[in-house]
């Protein structure tokens, strides 16, 4: 480790499941570039990847994969991709000259299937070469500007390019595209039934540090109902024996901080009354028999038995 | 189907393995903000999330979870997050304010450990209300700005605002917070042997569109390596047989088409004396056999061998 990292231990005792652990600290002004790089690329992830595809003034078309890159606004709706000066030599990307000189821009989604395809795009061929023909991908005219979509993709968004921003000089350096979506195409093949993009049939990749990327499929997804207009109690509304107990999590916890009410008193005289309750009530470890049963809620997504439970164990 | 979207067929028979398909195509200016913004995050996916931790010229903390968000430049380290206007009132929200006031914020990542904490955040609490406890997490003091730190999250970059940037003023418009990080701290448990964060140590989320997020470790994670300066012989180099071979799809074919050569001829002449190739040469289908070999060769992490074969089966 450098010098200028600095360790320490962070000790806090406000949360029952919250240890003790070491801390690596880092001042960015002390560290190399291309060490900083690779903490931002591991820590700030999974980033989704712009399938960048312009055209030169030549006429020669571009493709490249890039992870410094997000939805920002939906009206208007805006894209911005970075183009980053390399670290190692501080040149710039034919991308960048390309969208200099040509101001459009198709931003194709990189799915599971075209992800190695993508990845060949990441090389650096000189300005003559055309990444369709080297990764073998289908160009498709664009319908109001000049750059090819990406026919494997499942979703081309046509970009007119709104301004470049760049954020330094160095090697490294950032150069933001500030791009407009003028037209967007989507593979139904895509969409759910009810019309919206289904992230299992999207299957996405999404870019990681180093050589790591997620696919955002199948098991990895999971579901977070939580409504913003729905006021949650909160964890400090929870019985302090639910807040620190060793069996629940601080996500089992926010279940229930997510109700908007306590339990009602009539409902808690009936649960007490469950043959099941009584005998955890009577038993010597009576509140962690209530916690487990609350657990057992949880798992059936009933967040205000688990509640309930709680509030009898206290 | 909003009469303003429409549907178009594309057809192509450039690619063996890409089919005709139905294509939604939507034009930004004819569809409701709302209809937008979820087409836009179901295909911009899997995002990162900024969880944001500010506080109030009053003193009040505030913690909110940002998915419009990625890190964009190294040198300076550069993040940048949106907090956009609402889409149903065109309000702003308590972490635009705090960050025009104070020009501070820290900028938290989301573990799957937390990620029902976060999603807590997200609710629209007044401005006097303290997310840290309403989602039960711990404010842990930053060094060199005021907001706090998260305790449960796995690396917190504490960062200056250099320049917010409206990008509208109408509802759904995104406001980019760009901020430069002036200290950056890691848990180290979530670092490997080599000193980098672990995609699985770390176990980060990323925002889906609607309700889903994706968990970015186990399973999920796949390693894609690609030197960027390994020129490699691209699709065109391929043999005709193997680029229409229904076997091999383009992840298979870019395992080749990253090799920085053809195999020599040596190597072939060898290859051609094995007893199974001899054998699978004299079959019937030798080409798909070859293929099939091919296939085996690649899951055995040998593109050289399954080049080969393929080259043989010409």
């Amino acid at each position: 480790m450098q010098e200028c990292i600095f360790h320490a231990f962070v000790h806090t005792t406000q949360h029952p499941f919250l240890k003790s652990y070491a801390v690596l600290t880092i001042d960015p002004s002390q560290i190399p570039t291309k060490d900083l790089h690779q903490y931002i690329l591991g820590a700030v992830a999974p980033r989704p990847i712009a399938f960048a595809s312009t055209i030169s003034t030549d006429g020669i078309p571009n493709l490249a994969p890039y992870s410094f890159f997000n939805a920002f606004s939906s009206n208007p709706p805006i894209l911005i991709f970075s183009s980053n000066r390399r670290v190692a030599d501080n040149t710039t990307k034919d991308t960048l000259k390309n969208v200099e000189d040509t101001g459009e821009v198709v931003i194709n989604v990189v799915s599971h299937a075209i992800v190695r395809q993508a990845a060949l795009c990441s090389i650096e061929y000189g300005p003559e070469v055309n990444e369709f023909v080297k990764a073998g991908l289908t160009p498709l005219p664009s319908e109001k500007i000049r750059p090819f979509r990406v026919a494997e993709s499942p979703v081309h968004m046509e970009c007119q390019v709104e301004n470049i921003l760049p954020l330094g000089d160095g090697g490294g350096a950032g150069n933001l595209i500030i791009c407009r979506i003028v037209l967007m195409h989507i593979d139904e093949r895509v969409l759910s039934e009810g019309g919206r993009i289904d992230p299992h049939k999207i299957d996405l990749m999404g870019r990681m540090g180093r050589f790591y990327y997620a696919r955002a499929s199948g098991p990895a997804v999971i579901e977070v109902a939580q409504k913003v207009t729905d006021l949650g109690i909160g964890f400090e509304a929870l019985p302090e024996g639910l807040r620190s107990s060793s069996l629940l999590t601080g996500n089992d916890l926010s279940q229930m901080a997510a109700l908007t009410a306590l339990p009602a008193p009539e409902a808690l005289r009936l649960l007490a009354e469950e043959e099941a309750v009584k005998m955890a009530r009577r038993g010597e470890n009576a509140r962690e028999a209530l916690h487990q049963m609350a657990l057992l809620a949880l798992a059936q997504n009933d967040p205000e038995r688990a509640l309930a439970l709680g509030l009898l164990g206290e």
